[in-house]
């Protein structure tokens, strides 16, 4: 919900701006290439001066040209919006507007605390999920450890997490190389770790803006299994550490 | 010493297909021209064909650019080692060979953990510090409630974390408006507020590769002062979820 809010929003400030920009560019363009035939014809016979010339309009093109991106459409919003509360910000899609930067940062602060805490909430629920699972497989297997194995609800193993979480991304990666089809698995497996960790450079991105809102729920759902597996490792380290302590406290008396 | 060893080990893996990736661009560029200009000499007289030509040319030049943004010397492999570490992500510089992709997800495996850590112990340390300070000053302005204050080492008001955070994003803000004379105040707020939140879309980013080193100091400072925001707001908001449950037993009794 609060995204869709977010979405419209941006979608409304930029838009605009942008479709004068494209306007603006076309005609500048249009100049430029009456001037450049002008200057041709100019010097019809002088035939090394061509070079020069193109070399100009190189230079002027390269200072002209927009950065290319995705267009400012509802998708485009949408995704703007998946990239700045997750934090990944791949920078394919920026606001352009003094308008549309201050609402992103107005809409940063409050909506990135939201989203680590329900995806903290969404690894708790994993977490359970699969604890749950483990316990009931146990409990087929062996029945009578049945008591025992009732105090260890709620916390899975790190190999169990970590391989979750590598399985994850495997899959999505897998996924990607079938519907993005010039991308090697090597480059979708790369294009999914960026986005976990969140540093998103996004010098690699999928095509599409469709693909890109459905691609969003997987990295959320692979955001929900990342913080899994740091609350596990965060527990186990502590319980570790605990340990070490009450094993050094036996050793002093 | 661990980003100085990352940024060797990038330098070593991008430079060399760089280097080689700007002579290709140079000698199609080349072509590109000679064949524009036999195309012209053919169409000497035809000048209507001419913005044809020149529509072909630009569509050709937009495939061969490469995207613009940093090279891949020392400077710039220090700084991709920091956008990695700090899951900011830029993108205005990214590997391009899949050594460096892999190298990539393996350095950031092991650094970013090592990051937060770090980060998370500054903001501690900071902490630390600003409570010292405030306890001195009490204890100057009022001798009398000396033993009273001292239980409250360790923790500062979230309204003074929330000051010291504000205040530091409008000095450093302050400092590149100063710096790149080309950005206005907002401009700079919105790059320091997007770096801070660590979404680093990479749509303004400072020109000068010496000048990000040393942005990346004030970038992780302001990181660790966010992280000692964030810890002293949970450790309130637990504070008061106590008192709440405390006071809910008390009315149940």
């Amino acid at each position: 919900m609060y995204s869709l809010l977010g979405a419209v929003f941006f979608w409304w400030v930029e838009r605009e701006y942008e479709q004068e920009l494209i306007k603006q560019e076309k005609l500048f363009l249009d100049h430029l290439r009456n001037d450049t035939i002008s200057r041709l014809k100019r010097l019809l016979l002088k035939s090394i001066f061509y070079r020069k010339i193109l070399l100009w309009y190189e230079s002027q093109l390269i200072k002209l040209k927009m950065t290319k991106g995705l267009e400012w459409d509802m998708w485009g919003a949408l995704f703007y919006v998946g990239t700045i509360l997750t934090t990944i910000g791949y920078g394919n899609i920026a606001p352009r507007t003094s308008g549309g930067r201050a609402l992103s940062i107005v809409y940063a602060i409050f909506g990135i605390p939201l989203v680590l805490a329900i995806l903290s909430e969404f690894g708790r629920m994993f977490t359970t999920f699969v604890s749950n699972q483990r316990i009931a497989e146990t409990r087929k297997r062996q029945k009578l450890w049945d008591k025992r194995r009732r105090n260890y609800v709620r916390t899975i193993p790190i190999w169990l997490a970590l391989f979750i979480c590598i399985g994850w991304i495997c899959i999505c990666a897998g996924l990607f190389c079938l519907w993005e089809t010039h991308w090697s698995y090597f480059t979708s497996l790369y294009f999914f770790f960026i986005s976990l960790s969140t540093i998103g450079l996004g010098d690699v991105v999928p095509d599409h803006p469709h693909m890109l809102i459905l691609m969003f729920w997987l990295v959320i759902i692979g955001l929900s299994i990342v913080s899994m597996l740091i609350s596990v490792i965060q527990i186990k380290f502590e319980e570790w550490l605990y340990h070490l302590m009450i094993r050094m406290q036996v050793s002093f008396l």
